[in-house]
């Protein structure tokens, strides 16, 4: 791994934001004035370019490639379910692992479309999580091995990181997090997830509630709030993210279950996530929020509410296009176009 | 070609909508039960599960699939550039078409990535419409021809047709058919296009003021609207808009150019329009209100404004994504996942 994985106490979290890299801003000058000198009137390809621009920062290089994208699907169960919170049962969290091992799920579809090596990692999925309104999700140790197991699971030879998630009740416990972590009534973050009814979502916003109040102390602190209100694939998330990070390695946010995964890392620091993009504003109706909240600005909005990595391995289609125009473009005087 | 085309007249148009092929609900039917078959809550792939039903109803089968891709860029020169209505010279039109041809531009980037087979066709480049603040711009017989050749380049083998357009000078065009299709100020229609400043802005809207002031009779008459407004891109854009209809193909209009090429069919009947999918909604300010005023709803918003057919060609990511979703997973009952 590398000098900062695995790391030995969450409480070493506080200290990376100071020693993990930062954005190139020679490469992505250098990557500003290509897309200048480029057959195309200035700006016009718009978030393309931007995609690009980031890729360089990110990379260190002007002319970022993709040879290697890396798709990782972290799935975890849940001690909430017992509040009933989700309609399905949890054994579908296996079912769908089983499922995403034989090729038969969406993200399996996309990343072959896309062009991602996919990588699904089941975490203990027979040893749920504490119910949060009951004590803890996690002890510390156990939310240090996910989020260590989420870090070593990351491909330092890939140039882009996918990132997804799987797991019956997380809706509910991305709601819970979100809250925690950026205020607001628990029912501001509360959607139907799979499919839950109005009842349901009442319901699991009187839950998440319960559990805030008995966590109350955690607020503030984003390694409190992913080890008492988080899962084991929050945390892998969350270990994914920041040995991205150690490698320079640019990473696709899915939707709102995954995006509310980062946010006890920009509870720690923002600067955290600078190099995690935004794939998707998803149906979910506390995603816009927790994008807005993240400063994060989404490359698509399909109304996408299905997880498991697949608006993040759609967006990595737009950073491969982003690319090739990038990279692949003639420039003005090479194409003997007036202007530029 | 088909029993349509090539037409012997712009007067032909309006018997079209009643002649074309419709929608078909049965394959449509099929689709969406497929689509609730697969191994995810249902709804959860939002536009990508409507995306693929629309090619089901479209093509006429439950699993369309997409063989080949065509993309159409048509290029044409415009008399109004005697207005001073662009900041490049008129000859960039057949010097990007060279740069196409060379594989040099953003759109052969962006098709080698997607998978679309790219034709660009330049329409008498070194003949350029009239300046329609002092004529017509084009004569019905040049229309009419524009209008089949556009038809004559459609491929009748294509699963799915991307349309896209080069022309210095046609962002004015563009403007100038929105208006005159769907009222309102050429203010609230005028745009930098490739780069003009604001005065650059308010001058191509009193140009486009005076040209809808001379051809006022037009209003309500799509063909006489294409034919004085606009040019030999845009009606080749309407020619292939009509022919894929004949053969069912689904159509990805481009951005504000694009799509303003085809509004003049939208004044003949909405329904013309009924198998385009609009890719995108661009960064030119009059996009996004005509997409409301022919009721397309974009898949991508990616602050595009170059043209050359690449939010369409972006936007064909998403539908192999789609299809690959509606045709490559695995049913509840085949993955052995509970719910359904």
């Amino acid at each position: 791994m590398t000098e900062h994985f695995p790391l030995a106490a969450l409480t070493d979290l506080a200290a990376l934001p100071a020693r993990l890299p930062r954005y190139d801003e020679e490469a992505a000058r250098a990557a500003r004035d290509r897309q200048a000198s480029l057959t195309k009137p200035p700006g016009s390809l718009g978030r393309l370019e931007t995609l690009a621009i980031d890729m360089a920062g990110w990379r260190g290089t002007s002319r970022p490639q993709i040879r290697k994208a890396q798709a990782l699907v972290f799935a975890g169960n849940h001690g909430i379910c017992a509040q009933g919170v989700n309609p399905f049962p949890q054994e579908v969290t296996a079912q769908m692992v089983a499922n995403f091992h034989a090729g038969g799920a969406a993200i399996n579809q996309i990343c072959a479309i896309t062009g991602a090596d996919l990588t699904v990692i089941a975490l203990d999925l027979d040893h749920a999580t504490q119910d949060f309104t009951q004590s803890p999700a996690m002890t510390e140790a156990e939310c240090l091995d996910a989020l260590n197991r989420g870090a070593a699971a990351v491909d330092r030879a890939a140039d882009v990181l996918l990132l997804g998630e799987m797991g019956i009740g997380n809706s509910t416990v991305a709601a819970a997090l979100a809250a925690a972590c950026f205020g607001g009534a628990p029912g501001d973050w509360t959607g139907p997830g799979t499919g839950s009814d109005a009842a349901g979502i009442a319901h699991k916003a009187q839950v998440i509630a319960r559990g805030l109040e008995r966590h109350a102390g955690v607020s503030g602190d984003g390694a409190a709030i992913l080890t008492t209100l988080g899962g084991r694939e929050q945390a892998a998330i969350c270990g994914a993210i920041l040995a991205a990070r150690a490698y320079r390695i640019p990473v696709l946010l899915d939707g709102f279950i995954c995006t509310a995964a980062a946010a006890p890392l920009h509870v720690i620091d923002p600067a955290l996530l600078d190099h995690c993009i935004a794939s998707h504003r998803g149906a979910e109706p506390g995603h816009g929020r927790l994008l807005d909240a993240m400063a994060k600005d989404p490359v698509l909005a399909l109304d996408l509410r299905l997880g498991e990595g697949t608006g993040a391995a759609l967006a990595l289609g737009l950073l491969r296009a982003a690319l090739a125009c990038h990279n692949g473009m003639a420039t003005f005087a090479e194409a003997g176009v007036t202007g530029g």
